[in-house]
């Protein structure tokens, strides 16, 4: 059996696991934080952006004249075998819930990409006289502008999976809106029925609805491109050279695929968490439209034969254990929960950017940890919603045809001819006498013949809507 | 023209209307916080539950040897004006939104207290050395203690108008649930048709719903007998005698007709706003049960033609500014909003109750401003709610009986007799070919006579709920 | 006493007081949602937009040759005395808590612009048959148009004061900034003592987050701009003459001094609410930078002997009614709570938003309520918050000087000479012993002479930030 | 390599693993939901309800005759291998963010309990003609009332160790209050310095905190006594055997050691989710206390020379990785993010529980996930808590005494003797002319040596505070 190794901190001595790549640092923060049993290994994506950061800052050192070639080889060696997901899974066992501004996350990272670098240069593990955390692997850094680079560099990143899911979904229900085109049925505000419509009307609001959300992520990206990298421990960028920001976001570019760039004031950029109050507002407002559909969803399925029936939802699974054949709208109610924890998820955010002070926000962690859980949640969700749901979505032609035409949704263009009041009156008199509105309206004689076909034969020209960009 | 009196403060002299019952503090407050438009006198049930307290530290000075009873007489009377609400409407400007943790609403109590009081004495306003607003009329209290225990009588004293208004809706639900105890229907769940029901079985429901709230305000009412005050500035209840808590808690108690009591430790009794959060808590499950009962009324009564039309809501006004005759929901939405409104302001609580530090909550304004918001609109809604729209509820018996008739539900009993499995099998073929449950049953050959007829029959015995206290 | 008349609509006959402006429609939702206290009266601002939507209304189909000249020009007259807020106190009762999404707000109107206009004709109140309410002043209209036409105006009309006082106050803590400038301090993160900094950068700091925010709400105002006007019912432009909405929206932006633009799919637009939840985010975010910095000023002026104590605020009122000579920050209280109300009614829009049905959303009305008291408490707040407090703000040199001396914060500069590890036992051994780190240091005689001086005279130095646009 | 058995639902045939204990509808699920990587097995205390549920509706059926003694018996020992904790690893792989409202998680157990039971009668898995999970397994039984019911059961259950770790941090608290007792110090409203108190005092304050919320969790756990068990679909007990509910309850209170009995009302009891919407918000307020408790600890050992610095919060572990010897107080921020976390997760119980439909409520899954995540973090997050930072809390006696010493806190009782506005004035001076108020007052001649000495020496009588159970 392998002997652990020694390693020590300010507090004291403390044995760390023979063969780990951490080191005393990590080992006091996954005993000091041990309390929601997500760690950093469950968040690959976050360990890719710290090395991505932490090369950037070792080939800027060494631009810079700060750190010898060899280490900084050895160094970006390591980095890009956390980028590629070397050596993840059992070196990162921090809580993702960690008190310390991040400290303890970039520590992790420094003891790792330390010790591999090590490795990589034929010394022993836990050799800090030849390679050091802080001293070479940290070197003009601080957790206080890495960590914070890297959140946004993480989100950044993730972002082209969550775009690349709502413009599938996006034009899923425009393939729907242009199979549906066709089939009217009746508009309804307030839950009552209203005036006519198409089916393929209803789906390209859907469309435009995660359209629009498209065009507000792509906006709040630009905001997370401004990072505080060089300003280190306050945004005074104590101990760090003249030029660093500006090399290292080269640098961070050139690695990432992304154009970061530093932001206009370090110090305010340090503890100022705007941009992931904004961010995670995005990713609310995703999660309300999304609420919106599936509830439209899961009432127009309503039945199969007491309920809206217009549409159905494919079945992908049996409804329940005791009523057979029972088949319920289970993906969109999967999107609502997820909504749910988004929202829920955004008050976390906002609180804690609520409860930064003075030069610093120690709340980060939490703040990262919920954006990634809503981020991820939102992507495959929307994935599935397409496949299983959308994808599958049948328009029940007859039905809608039949509460069309048993609708009193004509009363509107009839109101143009005869006035408001009286078209009322004709209306509220159907509907008490359980009859067709068009039947009263002959009754009454308030129309000739040909004014009587332009309104009841005329829901199809009601229903073209007059809006701008129309495929329908 | 009236001169103004001039009155000093540690800032400095200021100027006050001649006639004006209040001081300097609460002119001072009135120019610092003019920031929502919402004023102390527009809560006039705050302003008397100061008053009340006031009377009972008057009082128990008196009791203790510290107050003339000259100077006793005249404060109580001035208290009696202020609990009678006179004087109250130009008398309190101060806004509800105001810094100083309740300090210019108790200091403008204070100086109106003083000045009524001066003028019954034959003083003129101002007189503060014949009778001062804080060496007298504050006596042995500070802010911190009187604040917080007027906060919570006033909430006490408005829960019996929340009450009431619980009480009767819950009454006029059950009182709907008897009228249509016999009309079968289809039950839902997951907006699919499930099992059959009766319509009074799911107004019961409800009036169960708010019955479950009323013990739950009647609960959480415990939490706030417990009141601070003689905890005086921190709680350790300096400048205040022995024994002044026990006696002005009595005397509270006959003035208000509550049984307050001192709190178990009066330190954390000063800062803690827990009771709030209680409070504010269980009008937050309030919300989200009306939210609840109002969205399945606005649904069961979707239509009048195109949706569920199992219920009819009274018509209170017209629906649309265009389309003739279109009657809508629209006291349920109203309700809906409010309670949107209340978990907003359960949010706000919850914050300010977060943000207290050390040995006070500097943000109990806010918390009580919306916890009486909060409070007015559910008393208020709940009212109209059950007048305009509850009472005058029909269920349309035929729709409720045709929607059954065609539906599917029977399936569940079905499967108690051939299987789940099977069931399921016939229940997906009737709903492919569109045709009734019971023909195709009946063509599978796999029930005999009485076991088709107990089943399809039966909806009836079904419907028959076996719990516990059932009026149905 | 003047006899009311009576005006009818399809539930019946109803009073109206006999020079009311408003008619039925009013009357009934007056008391239909008499709930919050909160009047259409209460928000001016809303009914002006009301009456630009209308008079844009009107001269469109005036143009389009639908309204004589003759009503067209009496609309628009009666238009513009709602612009200039004449009749409004007594003729707009209806409560802001409305159910019917706005359809009594819109009815309140068209019906007080037909009275005023029928005045103007010569004709009497009432008088219908003359000029209609919904016939004429509502012609090709829906309130699903034009309300959520008249919400957004409302608040692109409000954004002005908005941002003045974002401005001003951006500005008055830049002139704060250069005013501490020089004054060396320590910098705190997570509210140790971190590294040196000058009070002007902290202050600065201050103002490129309202900075940041003000752009926030400039780009949040673009989506805004998007209405549905011509939508009328559910988008799809029922009973609107083709070509109005471009027409109308031409109008509207010549009355308004804004750019609105026609939605790119309008029957989205009619029951999209994306735009309020992203105005509401981007206040919940202004909401968050003002708690965080009001957070700041209550810590860093604690005291004033007992805490931070570095700068001091302004006092505007005295602080206690039992301990004299108290000041409190009331000020930042009164901003940390208006920051609660903001982030709670952001909860309030967010689930209103997520509640919209089908066609429509019908809880715009609690929407626009809290978006607009939000607005106002920002505006009024920061303007507030300026004057009595920022403005006031002074920094005491002496102490901020005093609490750099005795820290530990050049710990960090020594460590680049040093190494982390050797800084780290050094600064602890400081601590423990309660000396000075130099004279620590000094002793171990790591350092020479020059380093000595380098790391322990130059604070200055090290506060020296190297971001880029730094006035500092 | 072993072939996947086919078993076939209602969509159609779908492989299995061969060795997989679970079956089709299972299967489906897994593919349905895979969104949140958090899966059943993370919650083995729900599977263990599950289990306890399903055997105490087994024992029932056999006492009612429907099930046989040999089934029974198999049911029961498979139940048993769940409840302590066998097969659950590999053999639950549902999301916990899954749509069908726990239907998914029942269709689960019941699959794993019949294979697990197959295996011990000597049958193959999938063998569902000897035992069926539905007809068998779910026999009397909906998901509509297992499923809650055992959400109820894995939350009481869990109260187990929230409560244990409440009373231990109380307790924790308790003994520093009794070791800090005599220590006197400034106490401190608004952040500014206020009366004088004791460190014992402010400890005590937050053991009362904590034990206030103990009784909460204790008062809240009644309510999720009442189960639904036996109400089926929709509460009306359809399929369900008469007596089953109590007999029903009476086993699953033996097996669970808790006193579970019926609901009042079944069928509202179904769909209800208040008191989930009550538990959480017990747990929100616990978040709320510690909150405040953990801003208090930071900022009193703020420092460590230029903050408050009145206790030292024990180190485990470096603060920085660039500041060398920085200590930050780690544990409490971890608290606070825990805060935020169980605040939002609140939220997202709200928002779930307003969406309910009808008779049933389909979001009860992320209801129970956000409760549960809570759950386990506050009592993990407690347990560190007082582990890693109360125990090892200390005061610093001497800056204690010395800050109060400089105070102004005496102007209180002194204002006892020479009336509030004198002692203002006084107050006002010493702090303007930086002297203290002791010798200000002497020079002013206000008060005679033995008042002077019953003020300017008092402080540890006038922090003795009244209050009625005070240990220190």
């Amino acid at each position: 059996m392998t002997v652990d190794r020694i390693e020590t901190d300010l507090i004291g001595p403390l044995p760390i696991p023979a063969n780990a790549l951490y080191g005393v640092h990590t080992r006091r923060a996954e005993l000091n934080f041990d309390v929601s049993g997500m760690r950093l290994s469950d968040y690959p994506e976050l360990i890719q952006s710290m090395a991505m950061v932490k090369k950037a800052a070792a080939l800027t050192n060494h631009d810079l004249g700060l750190l010898s070639t060899e280490k900084c080889n050895a160094i970006c060696d390591a980095c890009d075998d956390l980028i590629e997901l070397k050596e993840i899974e059992t070196n990162f066992p921090v809580d993702m819930m960690q008190g310390g501004a991040g400290t303890s996350t970039n520590m992790n990272v420094n003891e790792v990409l330390t010790n591999i670098a090590l490795l990589k240069l034929g010394s022993p593990l836990g050799d800090y006289a030849t390679l050091h955390p802080n001293d070479d692997v940290n070197l003009s850094q601080s957790t206080n502008d890495v960590y914070p680079t890297a959140l946004r560099l993480t989100i950044l990143r993730a972002c082209d999976a969550l775009l690349s899911s709502q413009v599938e979904l996006r034009d899923a229900f425009r393939a729907k809106a242009n199979q549906f085109g066709d089939t009217l049925k009746v508009g309804r505000t307030q839950l009552q029925d209203a005036v006519p419509m198409t089916a393929g009307q209803e789906f390209e609001a859907f469309a435009e609805l995660i359209e629009e959300d498209i065009d507000q992520v792509n906006a709040v990206c630009r905001l997370l491109k401004e990072v505080n990298l060089g300003g280190s421990a306050i945004g005074t960028s104590i101990n760090v050279p003249a030029g660093f920001s500006a090399v290292a976001c080269g640098h961070l570019s050139n690695i990432s695929g992304l154009q970061v760039i530093p932001a206009r004031n370090l110090i305010e950029a340090t503890s100022d968490t705007g941009g992931f109050v904004s961010f995670s507002g995005v990713l609310k407002r995703i999660a309300v439209k999304l609420t919106k559909i599936c509830n439209d969803l899961r009432l127009l399925s309503s039945g199969p034969r007491g309920g809206f029936g217009e549409i159905k939802l494919p079945p992908v699974q049996a409804g329940s254990s005791i009523m057979p054949g029972k088949v319920n709208p289970v993906i969109p109610e999967m999107m609502n929960q997820i909504g749910f924890q988004v929202i829920g998820n955004d008050l976390t955010v906002t609180m804690a950017a609520s409860a930064g002070q003075l030069q610093l926000n120690a709340m980060e962690p939490v703040i990262v940890l919920n954006i990634l859980q809503s981020m991820r949640m939102l992507t495959r969700g929307m994935e599935i919603f397409r496949v299983r749901c959308v994808d599958g979505i049948e328009v029940d032609v007859d039905r809608c045809k039949a509460l069309l035409d048993q609708s009193l949704v004509l009363a509107t263009p009839l109101a143009k001819l005869i006035g408001y009041s009286k078209a009322a009156a004709l209306s509220k008199k159907a509907l008490a006498e359980n009859r067709a509105l068009r039947e009263v309206v002959e009754e009454e004689g308030v129309l000739g013949q040909a004014e009587l076909e332009q309104v009841f034969d005329g829901a199809a020209s009601f229903a073209r809507a007059s809006f701008n960009r129309s495929v329908l």
